[in-house]
């Protein structure tokens, strides 16, 4: 059972990696995963740059985003957005919260996104988000439970929300199908937004989304793609070091790890990847 | 004998690796090469990600896309492109399956591609394919020989065919007038959807492209291309090794190339060359 | 009191290299830093490409933008943008001047820049200067006390002015303020004409600006990115050597400084870095 | 008089590399330099990509471009565009023929370029030239005589000609300034087509062009910008080695050169340098 936990909190600092070597995080965003033994939690990194997060910088929080283990690390402000969404959805496993370029044209225009090209068909229809009409005026972070239940709703069934002159969310069964429908939700708006461009767009029919959909779902397909970011991120320098017995540990004692210079290690362990 | 297929493999995986670095293939897409000696037979990849890819993971198919040696290898499910090109198409010896984001806007939109630099003469007119208007709702993929077969028909004597909402499939006389028709015709859809944005398109003339393409089309144009890619391969740590006396044998047993960690051969091999 | 300056000093290079990096400067455009113990006096590199910067490099101005010692290094042309912006806005303590290729589109095209996604809130309202309006056809440089004066003025209250057909001024209480609002203020610059492009842009209200900015510009935000621009610099092995006690002195004596053929060194202590 | 000539001649790759590097040359295009104590001959690469050109690749032709003596290299089939550009015009003194993405878009719209920053005042009037105009249906290559010196006439007295559905050539007074010039017109180009996406472009004043021009093709502006691309041509690996008192032997006699394995040193300096 501890290998379970720590080959996820492994897959959820590789899916961070990769979405940061795509392009879809920078700075900010972050990813999470469900406990894969206890639904009533979830594992996310402390306040930090996705890039940058350890597997000794994971928390374990409750589903109202509170931490199970006493802890000195900042935690992200808007943890909400994934603790109620885990609420209102047990069907989902894994979460991101981003601001991809690609994404963020259809967050500022209100333009539609729809699946335009077959890689895609796994994004679905994207509903939209707008804090202000609840909240009014706010510093546009979802940091209220309320806020975060108030997305969830707008998520509904769907796998993919935009947030109005703020970014996207996208919510998956497990890790692996979250970095595919992310990546390629990303690719579809930047294609989507030059076919606009040239003024006729041609989207999936129903039929089309859900049969191709569940095609791509599929393990062959979400492997053969993870596979090759993996080696895109192997090739930057920014593969974490393999998942060992001891790691649950960090994730359980946010403390002690908190007293070791996870940066430095890092840092260290990627020059020797170089060499 | 063996050398010609040596050097045949070595090259496809070359082919293979430009164009993952060239950024027209990703985690999808594949490219096959007919085999030099008998017609009636063609290589291509196991199923995985094109740029991951070594000589070891090539098959031996049919034109009927079956295995000509039994393999324990999972085939990629679109190989009956590949088959289906080749037995409508005796003068065609490499074939490209790919979802670039240049081109994809153009089977989004439903624009027409033509020619508006030099160098993209050998692109020739693009038709356009709908797998919808024969097959109505699919999973998008090309996996039937029935499928392959109307994709070939509308490819008819041209070298390049757009697939509505999927992407485009490219032929050639060999590998690499392959790639140059690749890039170069990847190069001008990207250009083309940019003058297409300044509102005026001047594209060659009938003649320009007969002329332009039989000058550029010759050894000394497409060799100083590929040298020039091969370059950037290089630059990348992507170089597979040199074809070696043995490696038909790779492709000729799967099962045995199999057993080997293929993948970590490669990234071993790599870091050599970083030295 | 010397490690204050030592760090601004070191500081101020890696935000060079930060917004180097980060495509907002190339071989032009220049950061400084006010002087964190004498107000009437800014530190600004010599002039070279800002990447190629070293501390070595850096000399000391007062706001009319002479150099308090002596120094045999040719300086930059604009630099009384500088110490003009210092002059008239004590709140402001580092600037930079840059021509962003997101940016500039805006600065050529004369359209509106506004704050389209939270992280842009701290951009602000972002007036126009036009040099031609009030000194008529020129050199185009911003090289004379009073064309500093005027940019200065156009700039007012607010914290980033556009310059007409040449590029933009951003100014900050502090360096790692700058970095965000530089940066996201590019994104912003990028995302919006891609709005544009879309025929619809939903800006921030004049609440959410102020509500957002006020939270963005507290050091958990501007940290949390600046450690991921700080690795982005790592990883291009462009990171300058730590700030020592000695550091002070190049800048105070750059005389001694010219002598020492620093660009060699940079050189040095990068391929070092990259073992 | 030798160590002239060798400093001419790595200057030549060295600007050839940056070009390259800064993505202005692929797999085609050339630049040249004229001898620097006789007008009446140039140097060029023989025909291979410019990245890959060693100074042991250069050859010395006549204007009429000819080679001044016997070599068995394959010579690039475009040279007349150099030799009639310096027969009409003895102030050029180095030329390059191109196809940057960013200047193609206009060269297939017919979109005038004009410049629009400050940087860019040194591109002058960008008049065109149709091949097609005075010679039919072609293989769209300029490889007679009279096909360059009517692309020479097309030039006139500016400094970049438009080749319609081909590319582009730029010439100057000297190696760094026709990096400059090249350089900052094609982000000219970039900028210029983004402006007028957004439907207003706003040029420099004729007297902008003539004060901002005379500014920037000083040493100080050409040499900071030089500087600064040779590091990026470093960071990349790409920086060919220092010319040598015996360099000129190899142009004078590229028999000899030629049966060295020129590619092979190269790719060895390389690796060397990566340590």
């Amino acid at each position: 059972m501890p290998d379970v936990i720590a080959e996820t909190l492994h897959e959820l600092i590789v899916a961070t990696r990769i979405l940061a070597n795509e392009k879809v995080l920078d700075a900010f965003g972050h990813v999470s995963v469900r406990h894969p033994h206890d639904p009533q939690r979830y594992f996310i990194p402390r306040h930090r740059a996705p890039e940058l997060a350890e597997i000794s910088d994971l928390v374990e929080l409750t589903l109202d985003s509170e931490p199970v283990r006493p802890t000195e690390f900042r935690l992200y402000s808007e943890k909400v957005i994934h603790g109620e969404i885990y609420k209102a959805r047990p069907d989902v496993n894994a979460v991101v919260h981003h601001h991809a370029h690609t994404v963020l044209p259809f967050a500022i225009s209100g333009r539609e996104i729809v699946p335009v090209f077959h890689l895609a068909a796994v994004v679905g229809p994207v509903p939209f988000w707008d804090q202000r009409d609840e909240f009014g005026d706010t510093n546009m972070l979802v940091t209220k439970p309320d806020e975060g239940a108030s997305l969830a709703r707008a998520l509904g069934r769907n796998w993919m929300v935009l947030m109005r002159r703020h970014g996207a969310t996208v919510a998956a069964t497990g890790i692996r199908e979250l970095v595919f429908r992310t990546v390629f939700g990303s690719d579809n708006c930047k294609l989507l937004s030059q076919a606009m461009a040239m003024g006729h767009v041609d989207s999936l029919s129903p039929g089309e989304i859900k049969l191709t959909s569940a095609h791509q779902q599929r393990p062959p397909s979400t492997n053969r793609a993870w596979d090759y970011w993996v080696r895109q991120v192997e090739k930057a320098g920014l593969m974490p070091a393999k998942a060992k017995a001891g790691a649950k540990k960090s994730a359980a004692s946010p403390k002690r790890a908190a007293a070791k210079p996870a940066r430095k290690t890092a840092v260290k362990s990627r020059s020797k990847k170089r060499r």
